[in-house]
C-alpha cells in the first residue's frame, strides 16, 4: 500500500481523485501496489465529496506525515505551489504535477531537488493534457538526437482558430463562443496571448535540449491580431493558420524557441488538428517526424496523465535520472532575427505591390475575394527574419502599413 | 559499461548498429552507462562493415558470454528467432526485438520467461516502427481503462491506398509503384493481405486487454479486392478507404479484433495519415482519443525504437512487471458476426436498388460518376454483421452479386 496526497481540488485535482477511485483495481495492477489517498489539500470546503474525511487546509499535515510517499500537485500558479513542492521533495516525497507554470518557471531547480533527495518530480500532465509526450520524448526517443519540436499546445486558441478557418468567424465572436463552451476563461489572456503555449514549449525545449528555457526569453505572439482576411489569404496559399510553439537546436549551444501564429500547409499533420485538440510533432534524426495527438486539456485526460506519473513513482526505484535538465544562466534562447524564415505579409498603401517587390525580390503574391485597392499580400522568399523586419521598416517609412506578418512553416 | 549483441544484420539490425555508433554519447547519457556492442550475429559476411571483428555466425558465442547483458533480435520470422530469444532470456539476458511475427506468435511465453528470469523482453519496435506506442500504451495510459485501439499499422498498404485515393490509380499499378520505391517486397502477400497489420493489432490487443490474441483467430481482409470504384463511392460518402486494424473489449472476457479495409470519415485523424505513415488511435476512458503518428517502418525509425528498449533494459532494475499478458487457451476473440456495423455495399444485378432497400430497410444510396446500369451502392443502417451477411446471401439467391462490402468506421 502506497499513500498519496492531492494538493488542490480544482478541475484537475478532483479529476485525479475521481479516476483513482474509478480505476483503482487496474491502477493497482499496473503499479504493483494499491494506491491509497490520505489527504486532499484545499482551502475550500467540499461537503458533498465522498472523501470529506481526507480534506485538510493545512499543508503541514501532508508534509509531516511520513506515510505519504507521493504528492500530486494540481494547485496551479507558481506560489505557493513552488514552496510546497520543494518542501515535499526535500522531505523525501515524490511529486507529480500538472502545473505548467510551475515547471516552466522552476523545473531545473525542482528536478535538481528531486535528484538530491533520490525521489521523482514528474510532470507528464503539464504539456498536452492526456497526450503522452514528456515520457515518450525523454524515453522512447532515447536513441534520437531531437532536432526540432513543434506543436499546437493550446486547445483554447486552436478552437478559436478552427472556428475562424472553418466557419469564417471573427476572432471576437470565436472567443465568445469558446467562453460559452467553457473552453476559455473569463480572462483569456494566458491562452490568446500565447503565454500558456509558451510555458509548454519551454518545458519541451528544456527536456529535449537539456538546459532550462525560460518563458521570459521566448518571443511570444498570440492570436488576438489575426483577422478573417489573414485566414483567407492563408487558404489561398494552401495553408491554415495555427498557433505554433516550436523549438530547435540553435548555434553555440543556444536553443531557438518561439510561439507565434503560422501558416501551415493544409496537407500537414498539424493542419488537421482541430477544435480543442493538441498535437505535438517531434523531429528526431532517426525516427523522422513523430506526432502525438489528443485532448490537450480537460479534467479526465489531465488527471489520467497525473495518475500515470503516480504509477511511475510507485514503480521507480530512486530517481529517474534521465528526466532532467540543467539550470541556465543568462539567456540561452537564440536571437530569432538571425534565423531564416518565409513570411506572409499583408500591406496597405499606395503602390504596395511594386514597393514590396522592390524590397523583397522574388515574392509570391496572394489573393482573396473582395481585396480592397491598396491592400497587397504575399509570401516573402526565405530570408533572415531581421532582414524582413528591416524591409518592413523601410516600407513603413515610404507610407506602407504592415497589416499582418505571419511566418510560414513547413511541417 | 554494458555489453550488447545484435542478432541479424539486415535492414533493422544494421540500423541498430549504425545508430548506436552515431548517437553513442547521447545514448550513454540517457542510459546512465556506455553501451558497447560485442557481437553481431549473421550467417552472411559483411566485409565492408566497420565492425568486422564483431561478426559471428555462432549463436552460442552470444549465449555463452556472460558479459552480454542485452540482446537485440532483428532476424525476423518465428524460427530460429524464438529459440534464440528464449535461450537468451533463460540465460539471464534481456532481449529487445523488432520482430512482430515473433511477438504475435510467442509473446505470452517469452514475457513469462523474462519474468521468471527477472530480465526484460521489450518490443517497442514491433509495432509502428519509430512511433512510441507499446510503452505509452502500457505506461502513460496506466490510469485508463483502454476501450479500443484502431490503427493504420502497415505502411505499404497505406501507400498503395493513398495512390488509389489521391491519384485514382488502380490497385495493381499502385502496388507496382510501391515495389519500385522499395516500400513493398517482391512477394507483397504479408502486407497486402493484411497479415502484417494483423500481427501488430494482436500485439496491441494482447497488451491492452491482458490475454494473448493470436493472429489465426483474427478475421483479416487485405486490400487486394479494392477497386477505384470503391474509392470513389467512399469519397461520395465523405470518407477515404484505409486498412484498419482494430481491437476492443468484447463481452465475457473476449476481445474483439479485426483487420479490414474501412470507410473512414475524411475529417478523422486517421483519414489524414497518408503514404507510408502509420497512425494508431487509442481510446481510453479518461484520456479520450490519443493518436500516435509517424513512420511505421524503415531502417532508422525502427532502429531507434530498438535502441530505446536497450536503454530501458540498461536502466531497469529487474523485470518491468507491467509489460505483461497471459497465455490464452482456445479462442479469446469474439465472433464479429454478433457485432453491430454499418457497411458500404456495392451490388450488381437487376433491381438491385429495390431489393437492397427491401432487405436492409433504411439504406443510404451512394453515387459515382459513370455508374453503370445495374450497379447500386449504399450504406446499410447499423445492424449485426451476421444479419448483413445473411441479407447479402438472400440477395445472391435472387441474382444480385455483391461486388464489395466494406465496413464504415467512426473515428
Amino acid at each position: 500500500m502506497v499513500y498519496a496526497a492531492v494538493m488542490g481540488h480544482g478541475v484537475v485535482g478532483s479529476g485525479v481523485v475521481e479516476v483513482l477511485d474509478k480505476n483503482a483495481a487496474s491502477i493497482a495492477k499496473k503499479a504493483g501496489e494499491d494506491i491509497a489517498l490520505k489527504y486532499i489539500l484545499d482551502i475550500r470546503d467540499f461537503p458533498d465529496s465522498p472523501h470529506t474525511d481526507l480534506f485538510t487546509k493545512r499543508f503541514e499535515d501532508i508534509l509531516e506525515d511520513p506515510d505519504v510517499r507521493i504528492v500530486a500537485e494540481a494547485m496551479g500558479g507558481v506560489e505557493p505551489a513552488y514552496s510546497y513542492v520543494r518542501q515535499c521533495l526535500e522531505a523525501g516525497k515524490s511529486v507529480v504535477t500538472s502545473n505548467k507554470e510551475l515547471v516552466a518557471a522552476k523545473g531545473a531547480e525542482l528536478l535538481a531537488c528531486a535528484k538530491k533527495g533520490d525521489v521523482n518530480f514528474l510532470f507528464e500532465a503539464s504539456v498536452g493534457g492526456g497526450i503522452p509526450i514528456i515520457r515518450p520524448l525523454h524515453q522512447c526517443l532515447a536513441a534520437n538526437e531531437i532536432g526540432e519540436i513543434a506543436g499546437i499546445l493550446n486547445g483554447t486558441t486552436n478552437f478559436i482558430l478552427t472556428k475562424m478557418i472553418k466557419e469564417g468567424m471573427a476572432f471576437d465572436s470565436a472567443l465568445t463562443l469558446a467562453q460559452e463552451n467553457g473552453y476559455a476563461e473569463a480572462d483569456p489572456t494566458a491562452d490568446v496571448e500565447g503565454h500558456d503555449a509558451c510555458r509548454k514549449i519551454c518545458i519541451l525545449a528544456s527536456l529535449a535540449f537539456g538546459s532550462h528555457v525560460y518563458p521570459k526569453n521566448v518571443p511570444t505572439t498570440g492570436i488576438t491580431a489575426l483577422t478573417a482576411e489573414d485566414v483567407r489569404y492563408a487558404s489561398s496559399a494552401g495553408c491554415v493558420i495555427k498557433l505554433i510553439g516550436r523549438a530547435s537546436r540553435g548555434e553555440n549551444g543556444k536553443v531557438f524557441a518561439m510561439v507565434s501564429p503560422a501558416f501551415v500547409p493544409s496537407a500537414s499533420q498539424l493542419a488537421g488538428i482541430d477544435d480543442v485538440f493538441n498535437g505535438i510533432l517531434v523531429r528526431g534524426d532517426a525516427t523522422g517526424d513523430v506526432v502525438f495527438y489528443g485532448r490537450g486539456a480537460g479534467k479526465l485526460p489531465t488527471a489520467s496523465a497525473v495518475i500515470g506519473d503516480i504509477v511511475d513513482c510507485v514503480k521507480a526505484k530512486g530517481t529517474i535520472a534521465s528526466l532532467h535538465w540543467s539550470h541556465s544562466e543568462g539567456n540561452n534562447v537564440a536571437d530569432y532575427r538571425g534565423c531564416p524564415a518565409v513570411m506572409y505579409i499583408r500591406l496597405r498603401g499606395k503602390d504596395a505591390a511594386v514597393l514590396a517587390a522592390e524590397a523583397f525580390g522574388r515574392i509570391k503574391p496572394l489573393e482573396r475575394d473582395g481585396r480592397p485597392t491598396g491592400e497587397f499580400a504575399f509570401l516573402t522568399p526565405e530570408m533572415r527574419e531581421g532582414d524582413i523586419e528591416e524591409n518592413l521598416d523601410g516600407l513603413r517609412q515610404r507610407g506602407i502599413e504592415t497589416l499582418a506578418a505571419i511566418r510560414r512553416l513547413d511541417y
